[in-house]
C-alpha cells in the first residue's frame, strides 16, 4: 500500500508537521508515503517526488517551510469559478492520473487552501481518491475551528509588536504594523490584542481615519505618547470604499502598502512622528510554535485515518476539542470572518482597543 | 464603583494578562481596580494592595509572573476537605471581610486554582461577592477547555526538547526530560508530541520499564541511536504501584526526581548512555506566549463582565470557541485528565510514540 | 554627590543596561543619579527628569528601548560642521547649564552617537564636566572595538533570515533583505554570514547587478533554487554612482527602498520570482542579547569610573578584551568601515558568498 | 585534494558552523571534505564517514549539535599525562593512519578541547598533518580570546534567569541556578551579570555562605524580597575546601548538585523559601547565537587556510579582532581563568553583585 502527499499554495509553518504525522501514521500501518514536489506540479510525468522514509522524519517537525516545496502557480493554478469548478484542463488531469497510476498511489493527501482543495476535488471526480488537509495561515476557513500556521503567524506579529513597543516608547512615536489578512482580520485581531496594540484595523470592521486620530489624541491626553496600530492588508474605509481605492486617489502618500498609507495619513492628521513596518513573509517563515506542530501532526495522522476509512473527498477539520473531518465540497465554500460582535472583538474593545469604527 | 483582584497559588504565565484585561475592562466602565498583594494574604488588615491604574498597565501583558505577587502558603492555605469545604478559620474570613469593606470593594476577582477558588467560595458564603478566573498551568480543570499558562509551559518543554535533541543526537544518548503534571499528563503529552519525543510517560497511562526499553531497542535497530523520553512528575507503574514507591525501594539509583530515576533504570536496562533534565520552574516563568496573553486578557475581560451581570459564584470558562462562565462549585470538583483513548493520544501512538504501556 | 545621564539619538538595545550599570556603580559610591528625559531636551528648564533609584533598576536590564526616552530632533539637534563643531546656539547651552546647576549635577553622562557626543563636548567647553558612552547600532565608531546594540541588531537579522530561508526554499525564490547600515556594512556582513546569506551588498564593496545575477545563476546550475541576498541601506554601484542615483533614473522599478529595487532588478535579470523584506525598526527594538546587556552594563560602570577619576571629555571604549576610555574629540572623528580585505570579508567569500563585485 | 574533519568531546553550539566554514572554503579551493563520525572513533577501519557536499550544507549553520556526531569516550579517550603526552596506544594510532591513508586524506581538522587537540598532536607526531579548532563551551582556553558556543551557553543562562526572575519575584523566593564551569567561571560571570543575578559564585573567587546570606538579608532590608544566585559547578569554599568536600560531610542536605546544596544552605541560614534549577545539557543544545555561528564559520574557514599554508600543528585562535592561529602545543597547556580583579568582575561588583567573598 502506497499513498501520496503534496503541499500546494503559500508557505505555512506546520506543513512539515503534517508530513511528520502522515509518515508516522502510515509507517504504523505498514504503508509507504511518496511526497510530490512543488505542489501539484510534481504530479506531471515522469513525477517529481521523494520517498518519505520514517527514519528521516526526525527533525522536520520543527522546520518551517516544507521539505516538499510548494507553489501557488504552475499548470494546476485553478481558477475557482462559480460552483467551485476548477478550470484545470483535462489533459493536465490525465497526466497527473498517469503518474499516480504508474507509482501505484492508492490515495492522495492534498495539503492546501481553497483553490488547492478544489483542484483535489477535480482529481477525485476523475477517479483519484483524495483527502484534504486545510492550510490557511489566515485561519479563515469556516469548516475548521483552527488551522496550523495561524498561531505561528500571530506569534510573529506579537514578537514584532514587543520589539516595536520599546522603540515607539523611547521616541514617542506612532507605529503602524501591516500584517497578513486580505479577507479576514484574525491575525491582526489576535496578534493585536496579545501584542498590546491600541488600534486594530481589519476588513470586517469598517474604520475611518478621524476615529483613529481621536484614539491617538486621547492617549496623548492621558500622557501616553506612543501608539501601536495593527492593520490587516485588507482593511478598508466605510461606504464600501476600499482603502486601495482611496490610495490611488492620494498616490502622493503612497510609498508601499496600506501600512505606509495609514502611517502617512495619521502623521498628517495628528502631527505625530509615525513609522510603519510591513511584516510580510516573516509571518510565513520560521519554526512553527508548539501548538502548530501539534496541530499539524494531528492533522497528518487524521488524514491517514481518513484514507484507512476510505472517507475520500473529506477534509481534516478541527472540531472544538478534537480533530475530525468534513466533506471538502462543503468546506471550501465558506470563509470564516471575524464577527464584529464576537467575544474576542468585545475583549479588544473592553481593554480600550479602537477599531477605528467609532 | 471599585473592585478587587488577587492572584493565588503557583505562578503562571498570563497572570498579568488577566490583570491587563480586568483593568482595561473596568476602566471602560469607569470602575477602579485594587490589586491585593501576595494572594489572599493581602486581604488581612490593614490590607496590602496597590491601585491598578490603566495608564500603567502597558507592558505588563508580556511580563511573566504577576505584578501582584502570589503565594500558595499563608493564612488562607485552604485544605480542601470532603465536599470541597475549605477549612479556613472564621476569624481570618472576618478579617478579610473587614478589609474589603473598609476599601469599599464591591466584588472580588480570585485568580487561582482549585484550592483558591474554594477559598473564594467560602468568602462568598460569608457575604462577599466573588467571581473566579481559573488558573492551572497543568490545564487539568474539567470546567474549562483551556487555561492560560498551559501553552507557555508546553512551549518551554518544546524549546527544551529542541535543544536536547541536538545534543542527544550528537552523543547518541537517551535524554529523559521531567516536566510538570502531578495528576494529569497534558504538558507531557502536548509538549512531547510537538517536541518530537519518542516515549511519553503520564499518570493516565500506566507504563512499565520493559516497554520503554523495547522502544529504545527498536529505535537502535532502525539505526536511530538517540531517544527522547518525556516523563510527567506523576507518571507511575502499573498495578497501582506509584513510581515513588518503587523509588524508595531502589534508592541507590535515586539522585533526584522521577526523571533521574527513569534515566538510571533505562541506562541499566539498555546499556545506553542516558542523561536527565528537570525543567522545574523554567516552565512557570518567562514571557507568556501570544495565545496565553490573549486567553488571559479574554479571561480578565470576562471576569469584569460577570461582575457587571452580578453572576457571582461563577468562574470564567473557555467553552470551545468562546469564553463563558460556569458555577465555581461545579467547576472545582472535576479534574480533567488525558483520556487514554482520546484523539491526541492516538495521534502520539500513530507517529510511533510509546507510552510504555505496551 | 549627584550625577546626570541622558540618552540621545536613535533607539538601541542595551541603553537600559547602560543605565543599570551607571545606577548600580553610583549607588556603590553613594552617589545619586538623575536621568534626563528625551535626550538633551530634558536639560531645558525646568528640567524633565526622574531620580533613578537603585531598587527600581531590577528588570530594566532586559528591556529594549530606554526608560529615559530619547530623541534625535529638538533644540539640541547638532549639525556637525567642519572640525566637528556642533552649531548649538549659546542660549540653549546656557539654559542646560542652568538646569544642571540648579539640580547640583556634578557631571553628565551622555550616551549617544557622533552628533550627541559632539554636543556633549560643546557643553564641556562651556564648563560642564561630561563623559561619553558611545552608541551606534551600526558598530561603525573607530574608537571602540564593539558597541552595545550591534549584536542585537545582527541577531534580529539572523532570526529574520532563518525565517525567510524556509519560505524561500519552499517557493524557490530569491529573497532580498534590506538591513541597516548607511555608511558601514557591519550589520549586513555579520548578519549575512551568520544567517547563511549567499549575496551580501555593502557600502564598502561596490557591486554590480551582473555579478549578483551570475551568483544566482550559478546556484541554479547547482540545483540550488533559492537565494538569499542581504543588502545594507547604503550599498551602491561602482563608479561612485550611488544606487539611489540609478534608482531615480529607473523609478518605474521603485516601490520602496533599496531592497525593493534590488529585488526588482534581480527578477528582471534572472527571471526568478523575488520578494523583498525591509527589517527597519525591528532591528532597533526588542530585548537586548546577553552580550549587549553585558556590554551595556560594563560601559555604564566604566562611565561612572571615568567621573570618579575626573577623566572628563573621555568616552568609554571597548579595547580588545576590556572596556577602557578614549578622548571624545578623537573618537567622534573616525568612522570604522568594513575593510574589503579583512578576515571577516574573506570568510564570507571563502564560504561562497558573493559581494556582487566580481 | 581531500581533507578530513572530525568533532571530538562534548557537544557545543556552533560545531556545524565550523563544518559549514570548512566545506565552503574547501569547495572554493576545489578540495573535497570527508567528515568522520563520532569523533576519532570514525577513524577506525574501515572508517565511519560521510562526504560533505557543499550543496547540502545549507541549513546546518543554524543547527545545534553536530551532523558528524561526537563522543568524549571510546578508543581515543586520551588521558592527558604530564607534559601533555596523550596515552593513546600505538596500535590505535596506526589504525587511524591506515584509514586516512586509504581515503587519501591529506590533512585532518580536529575540532575539540584540550584532550582532543592533544590526541591530534599525537597523530601529528606519527606523521599525520593536523590542524586544530578549539572547542570549549566554558571559554577557558588561554590561547584564544573567544570560542564558539560560549555566547550560546551564556544566552541560555540569561534566558533561564529571565524566566526565573518573574517567578522568584511573584513568590518572594531565592532562586539558585547551577550553570556549567568546572574550572572557570566565565559562563556564570557573563550570564550572571547579563541576567541580573545578585550573587555569583565561581571557582576563581572563594566564597563563604555567611557573605551570601548577608547579601540576601541586605536585599530584604531594602524591600527586595527575591534574590537570584548563579553558581558555577566548580565553585568552592575558602581554605581550599571544595564545596564537594563539605557536601559529603553534610550529605543530609544533598539532593543533587551544588545548586541544590547552595539552595538548602541558604534556606537554612536565611529562613527564605528557596528553589534550585540545574540547567545542565540545555546549555549545550539549541541553535547557536548569531555570534557563535559567525565565529564558528570564521574558525572553519581559517582551518582550511592553515592547511593551505601547511601550518600544521597550529590551532585557530581568535586574536582580539581577527581570527589567527597559534601552535597547538602551546595552546593546550594554558587554561584561561577569570581574573578576580579584572574589569568584568569589577563591573559585577560595581552594580552590587556579591561573589560571596566579602
Amino acid at each position: 500500500m502506497r499513498i501520496g502527499i503534496l503541499n500546494s499554495g503559500g508557505d505555512c509553518p506546520g506543513l512539515n508537521a503534517v508530513i511528520y504525522g502522515v509518515v508516522g501514521a502510515a509507517a504504523k500501518l505498514g504503508w509507504e508515503v511518496i511526497g510530490f514536489r512543488d505542489g501539484f506540479e510534481g504530479l506531471l510525468p515522469p513525477g517529481d517526488y521523494i520517498m518519505l522514509e520514517p527514519e528521516k522524519m526526525a527533525g522536520i517537525l520543527k522546520q518551517g517551510g516544507t521539505i516538499l516545496g510548494t507553489t501557488n502557480k504552475g499548470h494546476f493554478a485553478a481558477k475557482v469559478g462559480e460552483g467551485n469548478v476548477a478550470e484545470i484542463p483535462q489533459d493536465i488531469i490525465e497526466k497527473a492520473k498517469a503518474t499516480l497510476k504508474l507509482l501505484e498511489i492508492r490515495a492522495l493527501i492534498v495539503v492546501g487552501g481553497d483553490g488547492s482543495l478544489t483542484t483535489g476535488m477535480q482529481l477525485m471526480r476523475n477517479g483519484l481518491p483524495v483527502v484534504g488537509v486545510p492550510k490557511t495561515i489566515d485561519n479563515d476557513l469556516a469548516a475548521t475551528a483552527m488551522t496550523f500556521g495561524f498561531d505561528s503567524a500571530v506569534s510573529t506579529v506579537v514578537d514584532a509588536l514587543d520589539r516595536l513597543h520599546t522603540t515607539a516608547d523611547s521616541h514617542k512615536r506612532v507605529m503602524v504594523v501591516e500584517v497578513m489578512g486580505r479577507n479576514a482580520g484574525w491575525i491582526a485581531l489576535w496578534g493585536g490584542i496579545a501584542g498590546g496594540a491600541h488600534v486594530i484595523l481589519i476588513p470586517e470592521i469598517e474604520f475611518n481615519f478621524e476615529n483613529v486620530a481621536n484614539a491617538i489624541r486621547q492617549r496623548e491626553a492621558q500622557g501616553l505618547h506612543s501608539t501601536m496600530i495593527v492593520v490587516a492588508e485588507g482593511a478598508h474605509l466605510p461606504g464600501g470604499d476600499a482603502v486601495t481605492k482611496e490610495k490611488s486617489a492620494s498616490s502622493e502618500h503612497r510609498l508601499g502598502g496600506i501600512g505606509d498609507y495609514v502611517a502617512a495619513k495619521v502623521a498628517e492628521m495628528t502631527g505625530k512622528e509615525t513609522r510603519s513596518c510591513t511584516l510580510g513573509h516573516l509571518q510565513r517563515g520560521g519554526s512553527p510554535t508548539a501548538l502548530d506542530r501539534l496541530l499539524g501532526a494531528r492533522f497528518g495522522v487524521k488524514a491517514v485515518k481518513l484514507i484507512e476509512e476510505a472517507k475520500y473527498g473529506h477534509m481534516v477539520s478541527y472540531q472544538a476539542y478534537h480533530v475530525d473531518s468534513v466533506p471538502i465540497e462543503e468546506a471550501v465554500s465558506a470563509c470564516r470572518l471575524v464577527e464584529p460582535d464576537s467575544e474576542v472583538v468585545q475583549t479588544a474593545r473592553a481593554v480600550g482597543i479602537s477599531f477605528g469604527d467609532k
